[in-house]
């Protein structure tokens, strides 16, 4: 069966925290869907970088490769960074990645964004907060 | 009855899209829980400030203050900024916030973190980036 390429992003950070968040999210994802192959990247500051996690695909059998950024929301890193670094245009949700001698195509998810999913996760914790009382 | 006071922390950004979505996750949370009065305080660049945003609760009627930082994960904005604004010490998850002459607990809680909900709203994205296909 052809598997779908999944690279999520992070932003990086010099506490270990995001990556781990990252890649525990990657885990949680492989786990419970096995028509993705799913990689890690990093903006910033932690490896692998966007750029070598896209080259990690290149041993792949894939037929497409989504770009989901594990951001909260769009910003100059959504609209700008990311989008160059996979070489998609701005305003872009969509290109092409060479795969072994052939294209496939790109595509670019968004971020979180508002969902009433993230609201429970909120009050969740707010939750657990209040149990210390 | 008394009610709890939510505090939604934002980072804050020169574009819209940060600020509409802790706007939008506390619009959800007033809409399906009502024991938690909820606000947002953005931490850089928007407002209203997270010390604005605790002037607010001044005029209600809350018996405890939950400080819930609407980010992915701890970082030095969780570790040290946040904590700083708040009046906790660093590590700490408890402090007192003063309302009209007593003392209430102020409880912060944690980034969203990593969580099977989180895994899914991403997979959302990402198929809803496949659909474009």
């Amino acid at each position: 069966m052809s598997k779908k390429g999944l690279l999520l992003v992070g932003h990086g950070s010099k506490l270990p925290y995001n990556k781990e968040l990252v890649e525990s999210t990657a885990s949680l994802i492989s786990g419970k869907y096995p028509e993705f192959i799913v990689k890690c990247g990093f903006m910033n500051m932690n490896s692998p970088s966007i750029e070598e996690a896209m080259a990690e695909f290149q041993k792949e059998s894939i037929d497409v490769l989504v770009v989901a950024p594990l951001f909260l929301a769009k910003g100059v890193h959504i609209l700008k960074d990311i989008p160059s670094v996979i070489g998609i245009g701005e305003g872009k949700n969509r290109g092409v990645f060479s795969l072994d001698g052939r294209t496939i195509p790109l595509l670019y998810a968004d971020p979180i964004g508002s969902d009433p999913l993230l609201a429970e996760l909120m009050v969740k914790n707010a939750r657990q907060a209040l149990s210390a009382l």
